[in-house]
């Protein structure tokens, strides 16, 4: 059953209606100033009448089953209103009382239990509890438990605002200026479910905006297949996730899940769905409304020509773009006579531009330069600093007016972003006539250019080049898991097409003699111990053994050495294997994130990834395509195309076998726990590469 | 003479007063809203009478000779206006008139010249041409040429700003939240200079915070001295440097150099001199209002504990507290048992703290809470989640009120920051509330917190510790400049107790035999030439010389090998020295920065500098203390403290090489252009370093 009964509810009853300060209060007066009340009830059994609508003693009293109950009262007295409200046929509800699981004591999980049985048993849609409420914007009814920013006669719309706090959902409606379509608190979401909203608003046509407050995701699988929908949709998915800080506690054991903690799971899967990260809440709410008010028209080019009216803006402007690493190309001779038409003598026609003041109020001067541009195939979309103040200024109304005339008229329809320098609260009647004509008015110009970096990746975003399999979480908590043998691994990474040192366990000198037949020198020799943790030490490894001599010599030094230095511990023969030649070190990793399931790392081995953390983390699957984006990512990825004079390595070996590890990875998610390959060494091109130690730990 | 008569005049004239929109309206309409008018004379020969003030015909005719003549007229009429004025004995002028210098025209060069000179005969403080005036909120006078947040009824004051763009300047005032003393709009800055007015600004009483919009330096001795006098006083210097992305041209040439970009040259002075550096025009605002609010009640420690009301804020701001770097310590148990007295049951006394919704209007507790936090040896100050609605609203009435209680009943001493969750217009009323009590009402969480780090840093800086010598630019522009030998460099280092490798030119295999004798074998032997560039291209190079046989052999070849590979290249002999054994590799450089003079780069050697850029970059001289800073901000710096098993190296004597290098190119400023070591190796504690390669390019 969809979501249409709790967010677009043709009758609605409240429970818990009241005139004190609070829930109940709130909710009523914000419910009147829904457009159609005609099938609005309030239930009072101590009321006969509140803010001149007639209150009914209970729900089973009112005239009809009502699509929507909104309980407004305290936590002990829910369930028993949800079973009445099941009973008599409500398809939903919107809990407001806290003082359930969130709590975290035994009365609350009891409490909350409760409620989601009643829910279950009825097939209602429960929203809550813990929540602030529902504010449908398309078909103007407000459920919001606090104050809105509500205008019954705005018809701007654009964004569904799924929160997973109560507190940053009523902060968002109350900037005022975001274009909402609905807005829902989810509160605890044990019964619907942030994914379930995210489900429905990405299928909504009113819908062209999914923003998303996300505190963690409950099902992975459901949440990825949502984004992957929004992908193919091309309809912007804008999250801010909080709790970034928190650490991934089932990744921590290892040395490549350590690096792989739960903030970088979450960007990288937002990378591969190609969501719209946002880092606080002002980039939220720039993102969701900028994408909102652009409509689709994103930049057909990453590059940007940067307009402004003044020599310090452009200053500024020219520094952020470079900060987030924006372009701002030079643009053509041709462009630059045309617009040098339009701006004083003495200023430049070059991007970034400082058109001066002198063209503040020039309508014509302004749309002559914007058509210069259009013409620009270099330039994907323009910036404008646009100062709009919150009072009424005739200065900053010419000056948007000539930006909405300039796309109005054709004269360009490159998107164009107009950018105060200052966040601040903004005149509602520029903000509209930019807005009319699909032009967003952003956040101050440090917010802006790193949104607009963001928006420039969504726009070359391409989900068909992405392998958009869901996402599962490993769901195995603390359960015990253990790891291969250094040769078993190697073996099972052989198996899938990893190229891996030729290598045999042997068990007597006579065994060895047959292994090394085979194998080219020189080898290295290791005890086969898993109870031997120090093998060097113990003189249980042999390197650079260079002829068949040495290598009998080393096999029996070893056995010898283990019984002496180590007695009493489990060996398993010898591990005897080929020394593969040196390359350029690469390390390769997966972990099976709890959240996400796995997920591939790759990083430039030895200290690179030690002091420069310089790894990239991404969900498996993936193709080849992502695999070298994933290594271009990295820092120090020039290492691979030939430094300093070193010939260029085979990057395509080694993204083949990142797809490798990541089809493994996945295909296993069930029991691979981690893997890391460290070293995996990369060779000059057309020579492949080898994965010279290898671990896998399996549950 | 001191700028009094330009910041502070006593009587003043205003020249081409105007009721037309423009520049002579708004000054004339703001300084006739000062508080003492008294004093103020209108010039306009057209006009009887404007705004109710009389107007005379030409400053000549004015009843007396007044402090400071304001210029609202166009660029051809200053020079005259500014002799006459000059003539009577004004001390000052203010000229708005654009059309001078910044238009690169001849025509504008020739005016700026006669203004200058006029100036000068006159001794004359001349704010701008090009300019967008002065205001005086001490004195309450207002010569500003636009709209300004103006209010000669509030006494709130303590920063002074000085802008280098007037739309800058104009855009800040206009925020209206900024405690302002004076604010001053240098213009095209020729005359009285940005660096003249902060010297005029750190010694005045009326100043606790110098906001400086930065576009470039004129004088780089000036306004480190002022910098210097401010950090003696303890005066906070919040800097917006705009232009950071423009390469410094004179430092390109060299790979030492192109990595001293100019911005880094800025950031780096700004670290030697405790300047708060602002990264965009919110932090800019924030910072300069904060720290004036603060009023020298500077954070202890750079811990914070973090007090919200909801679960969503605390959750972002532990994530941004992580983003920033900043601590949110553990509290101490007697501090969690009497936090817990205050906060709902199944809340958790811990930093950061969600006191929850419960607390919002609750004075006690809040009060409690903040007493409880005072006794935390560890926290050096407090933030509070605080959202002040641009209206009236009684929640963030009570919670300013609580916050301002707990200060003013001395139940906190420690700094209390209140942070909303956005940016926005604030409620006059609940910042004043605020403000009073010494808490800055600060920008969004993400703003905030940015500089929050900073604002900890200015605490714990210390002046007494740097080497405050004024930096000298310079002033070499492209004069050619040449390396000298390897030979001569490293001798000229060793001359200022630099270890450098034994070596020596020798001319005949006599002289090569005596030479080596006085070394430690292997050796290596190289020709000496600054014509023959790829010396081991050409076979003139030697390595790993093991004895003197070996010695002779390879001098023979390389001066064989030099006659055939490179025939008629000047050549002077071969330069033998001792192969120093292989350290932990560092690179330290000397540029001479246009702007700022010697600056000394240090970065971890081969690919960290190169791929990473992980260099630092200070100005010369520095100290010990100052050098060890440097050398800890490099990423990798564990390389250097014992990494992976290998012994600690001998950090001290590398930091004492930096200071020597450090005092060397300070000293050498007018000859030394750049220095390169290039590798030095540092050897393992109380083993020291060697400069195995090094160049010195003088002039």
């Amino acid at each position: 059953m969809s979501l249409k009964k709790l967010i677009s509810p043709e009758s609605i009853a409240i429970v818990g209606v009241s005139d004190k300060p609070g829930f109940g209060r709130s909710v009523c007066l914000n419910a009147l100033s829904s457009r159609d009340t005609g099938r609005l009830y309030f239930v009072n059994p101590k009321r006969e009448e509140l803010f001149g609508q007639k209150c009914y003693p209970s729900i089973s009293e009112l005239p009809e089953a009502v699509d929507c109950v909104v309980i407004a009262t305290a936590a002990h007295t829910v369930a028993g209103l949800l079973e009445e409200s099941g009973r008599l046929g409500a398809g939903a509800a919107i809990v407001f009382a806290s003082g359930f699981a969130e709590e975290g004591s035994d009365e609350g999980d009891r409490l909350e239990q409760e409620v989601i049985e009643t829910a279950r048993k009825y097939g209602m849609k429960v929203q809550g509890p813990n929540c602030f409420g529902m504010m449908n914007n398309v078909d103007k009814i407000n459920l919001w438990a606090g104050h809105t920013h509500w205008d019954p006669d705005d018809d701007a719309h654009g964004i569904a605002v799924i929160a997973q706090s109560g507190f940053v959902a009523a902060e968002i409606i109350n900037t005022g200026f975001m274009n909402i379509s609905y807005a829902i608190s989810t509160g605890n979401g044990n019964i619907v479910s942030l994914e379930e909203c995210m489900e429905y608003t990405v299928e909504d046509d009113n819908v062209s905006v999914v923003a998303l407050y996300l505190e963690g995701v409950r099902d992975a699988a459901r949440f990825t297949a949502a984004l992957g929908r929004a992908a193919e949709l091309r309809k912007p998915v804008v999250v801010m996730k909080a709790g970034r800080s928190e650490k991934g506690a089932i990744s921590a054991a290892s040395h490549t899940g350590s690096l792989a903690g739960s903030g970088k799971a979450y960007d990288s899967v937002f990378k591969k769905y190609g969501v719209i990260p946002a880092y606080n809440l002002e980039e939220f709410v720039c993102l969701s409304q900028t994408m909102s008010v652009l409509g689709g028209n994103f930049p057909e080019s990453p590059n940007l020509f940067a307009l402004s009216f003044s020599g310090g803006e452009t200053t500024l402007t020219a520094d952020l773009a470079e900060d987030f690493g924006l372009e701002l190309p030079d643009i053509s001779d041709a462009a630059k006579e045309e617009i040098q038409k339009y701006i004083p003598s003495f200023a430049a026609a070059k991007n970034p531009l400082d058109a001066t003041t002198a063209l503040f109020r020039d309508e014509e001067k302004t749309i002559g330069i914007l058509r210069a541009l259009q013409a620009e195939e270099s330039i994907g979309a323009i910036t404008i600093g646009t100062n709009v103040s919150q009072t009424e200024d005739a200065t900053t109304a010419a000056l948007c007016r000539a930006i909405a005339a300039a796309k109005e008229t054709d004269a360009v329809s490159k998107p164009i972003f107009a950018i105060p320098s200052f966040e601040g609260s903004r005149h509602q009647g520029s903000r509209r006539i930019l807005e009319d004509a699909g032009v967003p008015l952003m956040s101050s110009m440090a917010t802006s250019f790193g949104c607009l970096k963001r928006i420039t990746a969504f726009s070359g975003y391409d989900w068909k080049a992405r392998t958009l399999k869901p996402c599962v979480g490993n769901g195995k908590g603390g359960m015990e898991a253990k790891a291969l043998s250094e040769f078993d691994s190697k073996n099972e990474l052989k198996k899938y097409g990893i190229p891996v040192p030729a290598q045999a366990i042997v068990r007597s000198a006579g065994e060895l003699t047959e292994a090394a037949a085979g194998m080219k020198y020189p080898l290295a020799l290791k005890i086969n111990s898993d109870e031997i943790l120090h093998k060097t030490d113990a003189g249980c490894v042999a390197l650079n053994v260079k002829d068949a001599d040495e290598a009998k010599t080393a096999y029996l030094q070893i056995i010898e050495n283990a019984g002496k230095n180590a007695p009493g511990t489990r060996t398993d023969g010898v591990l005897v294997q080929e020394m593969a030649p040196a390359g350029v070190e690469i390390i390769i990793g997966a972990s099976n994130d709890a959240q996400f399931g796995p997920m591939v790392l790759v990083g430039l081995g030895g200290v690179f990834v030690e002091l420069f953390k310089d790894t990239a983390l991404y969900p498996a699957p993936l193709n080849s395509g992502e695999a070298l984006e994933l290594l271009k990512s990295l820092k120090g990825y020039r290492l691979l195309t030939g430094f300093r004079g070193s010939k260029p390595c085979d990057i395509q070996a080694l993204a083949d076998t990142i797809v490798r590890i990541g089809d493994y990875a996945y295909g296993h998610r069930d029991e691979v726990k981690e893997m890391d390959l460290n070293p995996v060494f990369v060779y000059p091109e057309g020579e492949g590469v080898c994965a010279v130690d290898a671990l896998i730990v399996k549950w």
